[in-house]
């Protein structure tokens, strides 16, 4: 199992240092056939469950995907990232993520007896960095904008293995797992809707529907406030990035830009934006049904309602994956 | 199905208004050979994950039961309790937990569309209102002490059904579904370790486990500060409750503490108290491992390493449930 750089096609160890290839390339993952991560580590991961529920008169099959150790889908890419460092005899990680990812790398560490560093804004609210702490992480608070806290990670990841939901294929080799679940569950749907900041899901989903041999159409989901991939598929100039209830997908520069692209256009998929307030509607039906996802995990659900029409989407097998729980923070 | 008075016998309809019969007694549940309560509605209930870890030197099977809907084991009775009164035609409750109990309630009544009405006093946190209100539970803030707001839901009572975590016996009709699951994936324990307050769990474990025919030994976990059925069982005066850090268990007059009494005795089982700071201590060993639980939960955890000496425990199959998740608040 090696790094393989998708640019030059250079190798790398997966227990290096190198991040990226020495071309500036990003790193996919190079496996003999049958090759596996060996499991030694593990924090309890189940098959989460697929509820059917309608949306603005669509029925769609709900993947509860939070029903997982820290709370979040996250632990897929964590759980197999994880595992194999732990197999290439890594002992101490850095990570630059106060949400989901970072809490993901954090427990799976703690479980793995492997040291974890979490770089984060000084300016990170303490309730994201409650969940961190509990697993012991060291919380690197740096001073200054979310730049200082990106130079100050990859400063440190020439020193220290840097254990990316972002950079690392092995993350997105986990991040896969999804697509299995949902073949055994509902075979393979007509639409995966997909939220999209870096792409852990999204990529994760093409992988896995890749690999099984039939892809579902993947409608992609961004927030109307911060949406480089929807602008750039759609031909549309660049647009400054602004706050928006969906932090987790409030990403202005996706590193993966060009794979989620691809992705979407093999898929013969979509992207769309949604508004806060689209956000924030569709987060208050789910809870009205007894389902408390994360407002981000929210943006599948007005996705939804924005683009499909109940009469055109019945019989239509549509997957859609709730990405996190409401009850962090 | 009905309401049987398990001291005088008289039997009620499962969905009328009386939560105890008129003689005094408690109910518990009568059902036909095979009769089962009809499941409509559903969160995504799972098996909850087993894991294997060992502390103070004793191995443990870890049972994750808050790998659920809401976040706590109380799902398995709200899930029960529920449907069975949905299929009996209720269309409103009230219930007093602002905690796992109550979340569970409102959770499911919002599934199932009853409107829930959630009795707590003034003083409650913000932040265990947020889950209810989530679930648009109308959150009913009582002025005064506790003691109002159990005067206050008893009146509630009268005219509104009682979704009671307490009273109502479906809520126990549901909690044993983890006996079962844990014969399923360990066999029959030859302990299990169970946190108790009101009993919710320890009575399901026992209801569930004779329904199998062969009974754990139950060891039971009280707080030392709010400790009355561990007194009770060894014969020691009452004494005066008083705050602890395991706030789901700090149940001071438990209203089963007959039945937990004799479940406990019946399966040769004990039962003891721990300190807050072995509690505090646990909570922070199981973040260490990547487990995050409630401080509630951590308690077992510390009855393990009290109670067990390494050498003596050797070989034991011991299942040590983990109530509710350390997301909440």
């Amino acid at each position: 199992m090696e790094f393989l750089c998708a640019k030059c096609q250079k190798t790398y160890p997966i227990g290096g240092l190198q991040y990226k290839c020495e071309c500036g390339g990003l790193f996919s993952l190079k496996k003999a056939p049958g090759e596996r991560v060996p499991i030694t580590v593990s924090l309890g991961e189940t098959v989460t469950p697929i509820i059917k529920r309608r949306f603005g008169g669509v029925e769609v099959n709900l993947k509860l995907d939070y029903f997982m150790p820290t709370g979040s889908f996250k632990d897929r890419g964590a759980f197999i990232l994880i595992n194999a460092i732990k197999a290439a005899g890594i002992t101490e990680v850095v990570e630059d993520s106060s949400g989901n990812a970072g809490a993901s790398i954090a427990g799976y560490s703690a479980a793995a007896g492997i040291k974890c560093n979490i770089y984060i804004p000084e300016s990170t609210s303490p309730g994201k960095i409650k969940q961190l702490s509990a697993y012991k992480a060291n919380v690197v608070k740096v001073p200054g904008s979310r730049d200082d806290t990106a130079r100050a990670i990859l400063e440190a990841a020439k020193a220290t293995y840097y254990a990316s939901h972002v950079y690392n294929p092995l993350f997105f080799e986990g991040t896969k797992s999804i697509a299995y679940e949902i073949y055994e569950q509902v075979g393979i749907p007509d639409y995966v809707v997909s939220p999209v900041g870096n792409g852990t899901m999204l990529l994760g989903l093409y992988l896995g529907f890749k690999e099984l041999g039939k892809l579902p159409r993947l409608l992609a989901v961004q927030s109307a406030n911060c949406a480089p991939v929807y602008r750039k598929f759609h031909g549309l100039a660049p647009a400054p990035a602004g706050s928006t209830v969906a932090e987790g997908i409030a990403v202005p520069t996706p590193m993966r830009m060009d794979e989620i692209l691809a992705a979407i256009r093999e898929t013969d998929g979509d992207i769309i934006t949604v508004t806060d307030d689209e956000v924030a509607a569709a987060h208050e039906q789910l809870g009205a049904m007894g389902i408390y996802a994360e407002a981000t995990a929210s943006a599948v659900v007005a996705g939804v309602q924005r683009y499909f029409k109940p009469e055109e989407a019945d019989g239509l097998n549509i997957v859609v994956p709730l990405t996190g729980t409401g009850l962090k923070k």
